[in-house]
């Protein structure tokens, strides 16, 4: 089996070099092959996914990513900037279905903006479609209006769009991964205003028939944003579009105070996958050694679980995962009283220690 | 002058009566006309905005609104609903221009879901383009489509769109706003995926440069989600589009804890406006005079300044609400131990002997 390890621009070579240390000393049977992407691969090759890149993640199984952009990067042309590379890994490989979680670590409850009590066991998986949407819908662009309230003025425009056939298998991740959690799907729309987004609520509440055993409640976004706030701990899955799935997944990130702790993995119809940390590049810590490696460990273990068919594996970093926690190590982001403040090689040795 | 009274549904009746009580011991120079709209329009003209009701509101110098909407409506078809009334009076007034200020009242500081320092002394104001955006955008429907990951399967879609002069006028509202307050401005976007808000982000940069008094930064609308969690008060006006300004300002409502406490302006480019809380209607309180009506009360008091030219009414009546605060005076959804719990109609009685 064959991992591509793509550590990008930031901390992003940090934070992969002890997911790597991690997965190594696991002692199992894949290879790993390296290869730069975003900003550092627009350096090395003039462009942020590179053919070599993309040829190399397409013949893995997984795809082990840190992260990508730089404020540097800012003034290129978009096709150029560092976040194309993810957008074209997701088209080119097909990854629809997005797992982000949120989960309220117990001994990180205090890093939270909410009251302790708001957030102490949240558990939330947020399902969210990423191959469709605003994301990719064509035509978009720039042109001069012919309607609206300005006729003849410039204008820009993108087009929302949903298949049934989308809906329908993004739909069915969520039912099934509900199944194995407790059976409830929240599906967030906007049925009210929006035909694509009415068209989802009628097709997801089709696929919901076939799963009888899961309770199933559609809420609009602007109310999902509110409730997660309110009260995260009413959520169980969440399942809902690109658009709305990127608002609402890093809102429920930060809920958790440890975003620093989130994992994602990003998986096709064939179970490839592409693995990274919830949180971004981080230019303003890179090269320091301060980073924290944990959401791109638990990746790793995402990846073995989902893509590498090594279940015991992915155990065996989770419970090390949280015996670091226990044992009181924490890096700068997940630092506070009581606690030992640790490097992110320190934390990444700390966790192969625990394995 | 004339103010078109829209009750409209659930808790609207009640809430918009105590604000109609409040505006009467103002003993100011105009007149009250009620009208039905959303579900109550429907049950008795068959439409949730009748063509009386959008004559009235047309004629008026501004619309006192409650709220609309009933679960009891949700079979019919999306013409007929409630909440188009809503739609169709910010499409047919041209109220461009949406104010969701999100304040953190001293005494309300416990009822956030937030940790107290974190939301203490909170003032952000939310500037929603309201009629432009994947709200009004055409075409949009259903279809079969004919290229992406489904040829010739059913979709649904919708266009985003912006002209420049929709995205110049309210960045002029922003920075104008901005000026009265602290001079920053963050302009909310998702410029690194879609073209109709990097046209949006560079006119905002280009309308920017009149007011060199004014602070200006750019947010991607992912990163403003996390960051109104993790540190609200680093906003002061926030100004974004249609779509996104619905979750944000929902989001940052939320946050106060005390979302019956939060007024709304909508207006257009002569200043008539539509007035309206910031909750919704509340159907499973209704009728019960338990409802909070300060967010109307409130609201009126900003229509009172926008629309009708009467700013020291206004400020009357934002002194009468601090006052009855401070006198310990609470309805349920604000209420804690050591205040005094009283219904709808106490709470605007209270608000009128305050002034
Ligand atoms: C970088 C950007 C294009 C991307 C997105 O919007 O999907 C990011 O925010 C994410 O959520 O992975
Ligand atoms: C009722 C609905 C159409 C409306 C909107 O999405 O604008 C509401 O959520 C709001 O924010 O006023």
């Amino acid at each position: 089996m064959k991992i591509a390890v793509l550590p990008g621009d930031g901390i992003g070579t940090e934070i992969v070099a002890e997911a790597v240390k991690v997965l190594n000393v696991l002692d199992l049977d894949f290879e790993m092959e390296t290869a730069p992407v975003g900003g550092a691969a627009y350096e090395a090759h003039g462009h942020p996914l590179p053919e070599s890149t993309l040829n190399l993640a397409k013949q893995a199984d997984a795809i082990l990513f840190g992260a990508v952009g730089d404020w540097k990067y800012d003034k290129l042309d978009r096709p150029l900037r560092p976040e194309q590379a993810i957008l074209g890994l997701r088209k080119h490989l097909g990854l629809f279905a997005n797992f982000r979680p949120a989960i309220c670590y117990e001994q990180l409850t205090h890093a939270s903006s909410l009251k302790p009590e708001l957030v102490a066991g949240l558990d939330i998986l947020i399902i969210r479609e990423l191959t469709g949407d605003i994301y990719f819908g064509q035509p978009r662009g720039r042109r001069t209006a012919t309607d609206g309230h300005f006729p003849g003025a410039e204008e820009a425009f993108d087009t929302m769009r949903y298949s049934r056939p989308e809906i329908e298998r993004i739909a069915h991740v969520a039912f099934q991964a509900a199944r194995k959690r407790s059976k409830r799907v929240t599906s967030v729309d906007k049925a009210n205003v929006l035909e694509t987004f009415q068209f989802w609520k009628d097709v997801v509440t089709e696929v919901g028939r076939e799963y009888p055993d899961v309770e199933l409640d559609h809420m609009y976004v602007d109310n999902a944003a509110m409730q997660l706030v309110k009260a995260p701990k009413r959520f169980d899955v969440v399942v809902t579009g690109n658009m709305f799935g990127d608002i609402l997944s890093d809102e429920a990130a930060m809920l958790t105070g440890s975003i620093g702790m989130l994992p994602s993995a990003s998986l096709n119809a064939q179970n490839q996958g592409l693995y990274e940390p919830s949180h971004g590049s981080a230019p303003d810590i890179a090269g320091q050694g301060v980073a924290n490696p944990l959401a791109t460990i638990l990746s790793a273990a995402m990846m073995l679980r989902f893509s590498l068919d090594q279940p015991e594996a992915a155990d065996r970093i989770e419970s090390a995962v949280r015996q670091v926690l226990a044992q009181g190590l924490r890096t700068a982001d997940i630092h506070s009283e009581g606690t030992t403040q640790v490097g992110t090689r320190d934390m990444g040795d700390a966790v192969v220690a625990a394995i």
